[in-house]
């Protein structure tokens, strides 16, 4: 087979891999993530990572993510749901660099509610590849969560929760930060995940508590941490639990923070599995490659 | 009656009364609130603003706020509630400027679930001095928005909600800002009220689709604007409705933010009442000032 490049290209990191068929030979990655680069810069940042990988015959290159954003290489409209998560024809874009050629896989729409992936149809089509029957949800945590419901092949619906990038804030930029440690009371998550569960509209009541029990020397910074985790976590498996209760759930994801969604889960009385996220992405990609070999041209 | 100086000391914001009496002669201002000065810094700060209406006799001075905070001037200590808002003694401090003498009122707490107030409790026994008897709930919009049942001269517990600051991080530093215009649009926040009202528990999935609609066409700017308010507003109020629901509620505030309190409320069929909060501030600086005259030196 012929050697390609396959890109995963988020917002806050790009990373590419040297591919000969499904089978990785190097792998490179950077910090210039969409959300460092202006319109013009991307083809330049490809090249930074990836130059001396090209060779004289052209090579294509698969991409997905938020290159395909609007404030990305090029816009690649979005398939709306339900819809495989993967199917060509891909947005192909000519680069000034005539070595390569540049395919970026589509990003999914929902029009009600409103929500929009891009990067996560990738990860998705992987696992599929591996459990093309799968019927049940899917999870990928981060700091725009995702869940999606899986049948039949395709993506019937799904929902995006905020909750990392909210924890992060408030963990760094709100009033909560004079109290909250580097560290972590598990008691404490376990507490506030029951919490939420028990009372799942008491959210805007309980995130001042954390500062407050602080101040009155009964909450611990590293209990405040993981409280103000288990709160976040929590109210959302509250809001989503119609999406994912008493259905198969596979967690793709690598890390603290998808371990803490199994726990929450499973605190939940909700059972999940787990898929590592490179891998999938991955095999995701190969999955886009493929379809744009069996393509016409 | 001998002249005095009242003085709020917020968080961002410092403000000095030149007082007879009950009488304020002049009102000042700057921007030294508490988060801008280092321990140290606090006399100095206030020399600068009232320096000039200090004269040969001491001079009281009574003030409410932050400056009694940890990282205040002095640390003032909570008292605990059921309390009355204002009671002597207070902390007294003694400046290395001879001419003025700084009396500071302290905040009150609670301990389960834990709370902090510093400055409301101040605006509260303002609003007391003119409804005594008042039996019902006192609101107080801000960028920590306090709510406080208030029996028999007393408040008897209270509520925190971080609600405006978590507005201004989403607003301002979350994935949503991209999607959020300078104007509103009245009737995205009547709706998204009304969509917390009738199901508490969905914040966390309601937020991202503030982006993903703007990305999609189906949601102005204005509106998404409008939509994140009436969203946090309403899961505040869900939060918090056992607190004041069929009970007299008072709004102590002015502007916009006590107005869009006031019209939720409305939402969820709760009557509420305002009263001006720079007149209450001031109102409960005078009355610590008479129990300062009162208490034993």
């Amino acid at each position: 087979m012929s050697p390609w490049i396959a890109v995963d290209w988020g917002t806050t990191a790009l990373r590419a891999w040297r591919m000969s068929g499904a089978v990785a030979q190097e792998c490179r990655s950077s910090a210039e993530g969409m959300g460092k680069l202006a319109p013009g810069a991307f083809e330049a940042a490809l090249l930074r990572l990836i130059g001396d990988w090209l060779g004289r015959e052209r090579t294509e290159v698969v991409a997905c993510g938020m290159v395909g954003a609007r404030q990305g290489w090029r816009e690649a409209a979005y398939r709306a749901v339900p819809a495989r998560p993967l199917d060509a024809p891909f947005l192909t874009v000519a680069p000034e660099d005539p070595r390569f050629r540049l395919h970026i896989v589509p990003g999914l729409s929902q029009a009600d509610p409103a929500d929009v992936m891009r990067g996560e149809e990738t990860q998705i089509a992987g696992f599929l590849a591996s459990v093309p029957d799968y019927d049940g949800v899917i999870g990928l945590p981060g700091t725009h969560m995702k869940w999606a419901r899986i049948a039949a092949g395709e993506v019937r619906s799904f929902q995006t929760c905020l909750t990392g990038e909210l924890f992060a804030l408030l963990a760094q930029h709100s009033v909560l930060r004079h109290g909250l440690g580097a560290g972590w009371e598990d008691a404490a998550f376990v507490a506030a995940v029951a919490e939420m569960q028990a009372a799942p509209d008491s959210l805007m009541a309980a995130l001042f508590s954390l500062r407050a029990g602080g101040l009155l020397g009964q909450l611990s910074p590293d209990a405040a941490r993981a409280r103000l985790s288990g709160l976040l976590i929590g109210a959302e498996l509250a809001a989503t639990r119609a999406l994912w209760q008493d259905q198969p759930v596979t967690l793709i994801g690598a890390g603290t923070l998808t371990g803490r969604y199994r726990q929450a889960l499973q605190l939940f009385g909700q059972a999940s599995s787990l898929t590592d996220a490179e891998a999938v992405t991955l095999a995701g990609l190969c999955a886009a490659y493929r379809k744009l070999q069996e393509s016409p041209r």
